[in-house]
């Protein structure tokens, strides 16, 4: 090709780019999405639902969409990050709690016994977790949260926690909100765990995070009013109990649910009721050289029942191989 | 007065008058509140709180007020409105329930005894309401919310209940959102009871509703996934309850906080304890001619130690008889 060509070639490009400032209707909302079914069926479903000549046409008030986190907006192996997380804090406070020499899952932790920790059930997990991170204000937890994000690193991936969000999910987000959508999370994990970080990281401000929790209790102290972490299990956030919280918080019903586990299954089947155009998205984790491949026998988000409900009620399945060009963000 | 001068007035008037669509800075956004210390305290701090330059200064994100509802922002008396719908609910019910005879809360209840009802604490107040309606999916009493509603009136003043809500406070929550304000209902009542109405009444969507609440389940029956309401209660949101559901649920602490009880002390108490610009403010029913006058020793409502601490800590009290010019609205 001549040089005069490409300079032709040049012009005209710059030629069609939009004013700047100015929204660009041909900008790739997805860049990261290979242009397959899934991405179509999502482009589709936010046009039909913006759309106020279409019968499918929603009101933005009731453009609510709900994503799991763990497995869903970030990487959840070998374990948990939360878990992680608790497993730096337990050994940090050990010397305080000479009886977690003896007593499971704490034990399993000192020991550094992988196996058994991700052999664990939530209900288990949850009491780790629960546990290891209880006893202060929620301002002292919330520090923690920070310090640890600020200086801990993926034991594998060698990288900061927060940079292994997925960036196609990052472009789903955005794309929603662009779109008049609220996104929220309603997670299995911990939402003052969650909370500290996600606004800066995914763009969801704190009053849209649902997660699993402790009970607090506000005390009066001289200092002023304390609300101070017990541990004590009041609510876990999966399962069953992701619509019970989605109706209790949102007190909507999504039109658009993401998971990747059968943890998400009951906040898929709960979307998937509704009247009207409705979007039902299982990440399946297909890719073991860019991330991890693991479904049906998985101790970490198991995806058993969800794979089958998914092909019967012709859900949609990101494979994560085929359907993402980019995983992490600064790749 | 001459009619020619009349004629020039009102010609000057027309001239000043901001051109139709754009923003009249001169424009009175709280018509309803007469010209006093309340008013300008309001004023004072939405200016501050807006002001980029002013030290004062808070992002929009962290915009969050919290108010409560009975006594509020509508009436609560002679008794809560919600226990109203309770009674003939209760009434309805009666038949299919023949121990309410014997057992109280139900006796008083069916008995008429508006004394006994008037004398109980929150605690047992929840009890009855929750176990009057529960037993029904979520969304059959949504119906059941709305069908009373549109057809009960209140007893003595003899207009639909979503009529006495007040004018002035419909007037402030919407010059907050102005603002750039989320504005929040954090109600002992019942969460599922407000929603159904809340958005219209004083805009305020669904998922900015906490509330006190039963437990619900989850049930996948032949028809699909069902949200049953369970006869338990799940969470009072009252006195120490309110900052405990406003840490999980919205996750920040609010820079604004309007009650009238010595329920809302805690909620107020922990706005206060916030850095910065903080509002705190109690209504005070000071006016029996047009709506009721009632304070420490009212069994509804009470307003006591909310009262010491509001003088002791300067916060702003409302002096309904005072401070507000209409009380309902389309009076």
């Amino acid at each position: 090709m001549k040089p005069t060509l490409g300079f032709l070639v040049l012009l005209v490009s710059i030629s069609c780019v939009a004013p700047s400032g100015a929204p660009d209707a041909a900008a790739d909302p997805l860049p990261s999405w290979s242009d397959g079914v899934t991405r179509q069926r999502i482009i589709e479903f936010v046009t039909t639902v913006t759309d106020p000549e279409n019968p499918g046409f929603v009101p933005v008030e009731e453009r609510i969409a709900t994503f799991d986190n763990d497995g869903t907006l970030w990487s959840e192996q070998p374990v948990y990050f939360q878990l992680a997380f608790a497993i730096d804090r337990v050994n940090a406070m050990a010397s305080e709690h000479p009886e977690w020499k003896q007593e499971e899952p704490f034990k399993s932790v000192l020991q550094s016994d992988l196996g058994a920790l991700t052999g664990m059930d939530m209900h288990d997990l949850m009491t780790l977790l629960m546990a290891s991170h209880a006893g202060m204000t929620t301002a002292e937890f919330r520090e923690i949260v920070h310090e640890w994000l600020s200086t801990a690193r993926h034991p594998q991936l060698d990288r900061p926690y927060t940079e292994l969000v997925y960036q196609p999910m990052l472009e789903l987000l955005d794309y929603l909100r662009d779109n008049g959508f609220e996104t929220w999370i309603v997670s299995g994990g911990g939402v003052e765990f969650m909370r500290p970080w996600v606004e800066e990281v995914y763009g969801i401000p704190p009053q849209q995070v649902v997660g699993s929790r402790l009970k607090t209790e506000f005390r009066m102290t001289s200092d002023g009013p304390r609300l101070v972490r017990l541990p004590e299990i009041d609510f876990i956030d999966d399962k069953e109990g992701k619509p019970v919280a989605i109706n209790h918080i949102i007190g909507r019903r999504p039109i658009a649910a993401f998971g990747n586990s059968d943890g998400d299954l009951q906040m898929l089947q709960w979307t998937a009721a509704g009247d009207g155009e409705r979007l039902m998205v299982y990440v399946h984790h297909t890719d073991a050289d860019r991330e991890w491949a693991y479904d049906r026998d998985s101790h970490i988000g198991r995806l058993d029942r969800g794979l089958t409900e998914a092909a019967k009620n012709g859900w949609t399945v990101i494979d994560m191989q085929d359907d993402w060009l980019q995983i992490y963000p600064n790749e």
